[in-house]
């Protein structure tokens, strides 16, 4: 077969997956089948987690099996315990995550088998654990210890908890929980791709994610929400009596000057990202709750404006922001929450390419020089 | 443009580079334009990664300059220093060089930039610290401290001495030195693609480095020098009368059976590889001066069985195993070996891809169900 060429890849497939699609045309993400529309705010992160990495929605017994998974696999092993205050201190959040599960494979009783029974367990064991780890790195930074996990409460307000040092109200919990949902896949995305390739040679599940973790580091992929709010809290700050009418002179000016706006725009969506529906839904919940709406209506406003000038829609980072920000997580820790949250797919797609393996060995085009001679060193 | 599919790639040109190139048919491999068997014996591995990583041979001057850098990256930071005993305690010589090479950015002063001059520095640095990695974390495992570099002695030389140590002789020094120059780059392997795909999200080079070292654990990308040795120790174990016999029979059962024979053929030679050339040589010599060359000739009558019964030539990990019996490296630390070479090109790699960056994100082929109804738990 003549080779092809495509930078970055687009447009080419490199691997089948039955984890998720997506319609872009028309705006719509599946996983396994199921729209996203009827999962957001009507199934929680583990029934998703269940559907994403065992195949099928979990029946009440399945569900509480899973729950129970989670409940022991949140355990952080000896070598991650000891190393967290030193890598806490020393390390940025992306790089301690991917310094972190790194360590975590230590503790993980089925880490050197790829097995698909071993795989299902280390997949509940690591979606368990990056809550905890996001949670735990902040607790250490900060000079203090996590606080206990409780047992009744799901993944998304456990981590709140621990994060927080106090529980949510239940309705932040459930509002967490529906974006842990909405992150949770995204068919070929690159860190998702980087994970597959590494899993290709048949490399483990932790090492994948590892692969995962740091290309999801980049600012091409992770990051936007953050850099979302960074620039809100900026115009806020400069401006605190008119907010609104800051922002809007602020983003024509970034317009006119060719910028780009963080936040807004997805290279498949060609209308409206149908998580961004829901984000802007809870991020306004979020924000008459709190008493301030500020962000929020100052969201609102960039959106109007990025539509009408530019005819771009908000992507799934843009209302993430203020979420987030409602619910109190520092915004350095927005992509890291990602990780929480796509660690579902990640594993889920592991699997997958491991039950049906390839290796992933593209070709590379030479543009370099032929037929040198080499120059032994007292000569040159 | 149509998609076009490619499970697992094969053919499809992801990247262009000017690192590395190889004529498959005529089984010749190039680093910049300069023949493998030009380089093997006559160019140092600090030439080389001068070479990859700053695309063109150093002067004296400049190779003198790197050297200092070498000399002076080779400082392991307090967070792996702090680590490091805990790690080996814990982690798998793969698991551990992934987790010690994410803990590394904290010391590194330029971690954060992916800036060209950054990038530079960072290429230089984490190509000093993997052979002290590697060391250190057996010195560790072994419930010692690793013995200091000497400072006039190059990096294949200091690593033999800290992982022994003691200096090794000037010959052995020079022979492990044209094995990492062997192994330096070679296209678009996984982990190297792997690298690029991190990289292309504008990561930065220790993510980049740690997906690739998280790749090559899997087995169908490194491991395989490992495993010839395993055989070889295995076969020579069972029949210490009549070792080269008792390959010719092993050898013949399982080809009889259909099995594969570690260590043979490649994708893209279609000839002999070239790196097995030099390392079929470099295993005689030192076969021959070790006064024993009992594994010597067990792989020659091995190579000589297979390449008459399937006409496969041996790769360049069937002599590598030998190579580094020889020289006294403990068998599971053949893969980690691989990275110090590979750190080279790796590094190279990311550079390239940074200074001509487009974000590596193929499209996926959904297979799963379609328009699913979700059924509240309730009612499942």
């Amino acid at each position: 077969m003549a080779d092809t060429t495509s930078k970055g890849l687009a447009d080419v497939i490199a691997a089948s997956t039955a984890l998720s699609d997506i319609d872009g045309r028309a705006g719509l993400l599946f996983y396994r089948g199921y729209d996203i529309h009827q999962l957001a705010g009507a199934a929680t992160f583990e029934e998703i987690a269940y559907l994403l990495q065992r195949g099928h929605p979990p029946s009440r017994a399945e569900l509480a099996g899973y729950a129970e998974e989670i409940a022991a696999g949140r355990a952080l092993g000896p070598l991650v315990t000891d190393c967290l205050p030193d890598v806490a201190a020393r390390q940025s959040p992306m790089e301690a995550m991917r310094s972190l599960v790194s360590l975590a494979s230590a503790g993980d009783p089925d880490a050197g088998s790829n097995s698909a029974e071993a795989n299902i367990g280390k997949a509940a064991r690591l979606t368990a654990q990056q809550p905890v780890l996001v949670a735990a790195y902040h607790a250490a930074r900060e000079g203090g210890k996590v606080s206990p996990a409780e047992p009744g409460l799901g993944l998304a307000a456990n981590f709140l908890l621990q994060l927080r040092g106090a529980p949510p109200a239940p309705r932040e919990a459930e509002i967490f929980d529906t974006c842990l949902v909405l992150h949770a896949d995204h068919t070929m995305n690159a860190s998702t791709f980087a994970a597959r390739v590494c899993a290709a040679t048949l490399s483990d599940m932790h090492s994948a994610v590892v692969a995962a973790i740091g290309t999801l580091k980049g600012p091409l992929h992770g990051g936007a929400n953050e850099q979302v709010m960074r620039t809100l809290v900026d115009i806020r700050t400069a401006a605190p009596d008119d907010p609104v009418g800051a922002v809007e002179r602020e983003v024509r000016d970034r317009l006119a000057r060719g910028e780009k706006i963080m936040g807004f725009g997805h290279r498949v969506y060609k209308t409206e990202d149908p998580r961004a529906t829901h984000l802007r839904q809870m991020s306004g919940e979020l924000a008459a709750a709190a008493g301030d709406d500020t962000y929020y209506r100052m969201s609102r406003r960039m959106e109007e404006i990025v539509l009408a000038e530019k005819g771009l829609y908000p992507n799934v980072d843009f209302f993430a922001a203020t979420v987030y920000h409602y619910l109190q997580i520092p915004a350095d820790l927005f992509t890291p929450v990602f990780s929480v949250s796509r660690m579902a797919g990640w594993t889920a797609h592991v699997m997958e390419q491991h039950a049906d393996n390839r290796l992933i060995r593209p070709d590379s085009e030479y543009t370099g020089e032929h037929g040198l001679t080499w120059t032994p060193l007292d000569e040159r």
